[in-house]
């Protein structure tokens, strides 16, 4: 079985908080973030001293449309610089890339970039295409992770074989992601055992990115921190797609590093997040619960939500009818 | 090191499902539940194959204002048969007696009353007290519990010698209480092995009660079930006192035993909670996690969400200068 790595009262130098409110909230409003918010959302996420702060995707204007989507679907470099300068500050800046929505020729040699890491976001099915694109991003001089989604519907001896191929790659950090929140602390427990007995072996790291479906997001960071996650993906208020995030606030309680600081962040919540809760739906409710307890895509959970369709046994009949 | 009870693909026959939907949730509105909303409650979890069901409090109305407070503060024989008639189901009923709110010689003989189990909340310098009605209530025919309250403020030695005591008390059930919402999972873990180790070795079972603050009160109540808790609190959708408790729906979506049912509480949500939710405030939100992390009685957040207070810096701050 695998062991505890420090203790609950203990600074774990090898920790970096992982911020992705604009990029998981944009999922909420299609990126259409105001540019007073995101300055906001970075001034709060250095003041609070977070590592990484994802700002958007780098979707390619040429394959997703900038009518529908806000700036931080695609992240050009004049729209993060003109929110972060050259980030003159200890906090690193992350993209997240789509397999199958980026050009890999548009992206900027590291150098002329004020992006620090490349995260790749990828089914098990595009793994070649994602360690293509690692390769890529690692030539030009980013940090690079490899977030593989939909694993709770994988088999597990697949799973070790896409971990091992991953690991082999120039990766930096390998990424546990519960894209339907439907992982119990007990079962993020072995999976963090498995991602690192491969990544450590690579030299490489991991990372959790938890969903809030069953309010299992926080416990399920913990968890898999406590036993030698590195990378921990949080949100302010757990703004993120459907049942949402780990929130950074709760995290934040949570860690012994003194650098970590709370105040900020209140102040952005009551700044930002409370005008925007009335406007955006997101967050635990039953519909995501019933998704994540069957393992199922949110999908018709966001539909409910968008209706305020509160017909629950109809709704819950309808999944297990799926 | 303590070590896991089943598997989580198996069902442990002792697992017992508590329901204190009233009880905690009377703490919310003051007991002035309507009789449909109770009579429904008690419907829903005998359809649901809840085990148990607290009704509420037995405080003495000699001691209690009954203007203040509605009738499930108090639990008198004939309120409760107006809900449950002689309760000729599988489920057993409980009630909540306060320590010093309780007149002893009040409470009927068991075989005079619907109530099957009668659940003693003590503070630990009540523990005489609590034993003294522990065993009236034993003597009488009930079944008992010990929830000592508070324990996150207790020194390890002086709670180790509490449970000793208690575990020679003709006590059923000793109860770990998060009264604050203030305990990681890794803390419940080390509370279940040492409740469980004294409780064993006087043949008894041990519980668990824990509250929402910090988004813990669900997988706290895994973590405590996953190494022996036996009993375990629920609420329909956590409804009660400050950041409200472990949600029921929740709980019946990990719990592998096919007699436990999720679409009645389905039923019982849409009918009952969507209203009261629009009339009562409870469960997760800022002020509730800040008085967790800090380990305080949520008391100072309790104000604040009733005067609508969003000054989360200014309340933290406060709480920081106590």
């Amino acid at each position: 079985m695998i062991e505890r790595k420090g203790s609950i009262l203990t600074v774990r130098e090898d920790i970096k908080v992982f911020d992705c409110t604009i990029r998981d909230g944009g999922l909420v409003n299609n990126f259409h973030f105001t540019d007073d918010f995101v300055k906001a959302q970075y001034e709060t996420c250095v003041a609070a001293g977070i590592d990484y702060m994802e700002i958007g995707k780098n979707n390619s204007p040429s394959i997703m449309s900038e009518e529908e989507f806000g700036p931080w679907n695609f992240c050009k470099e004049e729209d993060i610089r003109r929110i972060v300068g050259n980030n003159d500050t200890n906090m690193k800046i992350a993209v997240m890339s789509d397999i199958g929505r980026t050009v890999n020729e548009e992206l900027l040699p590291a150098e002329e970039s004020v992006v620090d890491m490349i995260r790749i976001a990828t089914y098990i099915h595009q793994i070649p295409a994602a360690i293509e694109l690692v390769e890529e991003a690692h030539a030009k001089g980013y940090e690079t992770t490899i977030n593989i989604m939909a694993i709770s519907k994988s088999f597990d001896d697949e799973l070790t074989e896409v971990l091992e191929t991953v690991a082999k790659s120039s990766v930096d950090v390998i990424y546990i992601a519960d894209s339907f929140g439907s992982f119990y602390p007990e079962q993020i427990n072995k999976l963090t055992e498995k991602y690192l007995t491969i990544a450590q072996a690579h030299g490489k790291q991991i990372g959790i990115h938890a969903h809030n479906n069953m309010q299992l997001a926080y416990a399920n960071t913990i968890e898999a921190l406590t036993y030698g996650t590195s990378f921990l993906d949080v949100t302010i208020s757990g703004l993120g797609r459907g049942a949402g995030n780990c929130p950074m606030e709760l995290l934040i309680g949570f860690l012994k590093n003194p650098k970590y600081k709370l105040m900020p962040v209140l102040k952005f919540i009551e700044e930002f997040i409370i005008p925007l809760e009335k406007e955006l739906d997101w967050g635990y409710s039953i519909p995501y619960m019933l998704t994540g307890q069957l393992n199922e895509h949110p999908r018709a959970a966001m539909k409910a939500r968008d209706e305020k369709d509160t017909n629950y046994r109809d709704f819950y009949r309808n999944l297990l009818a799926e």
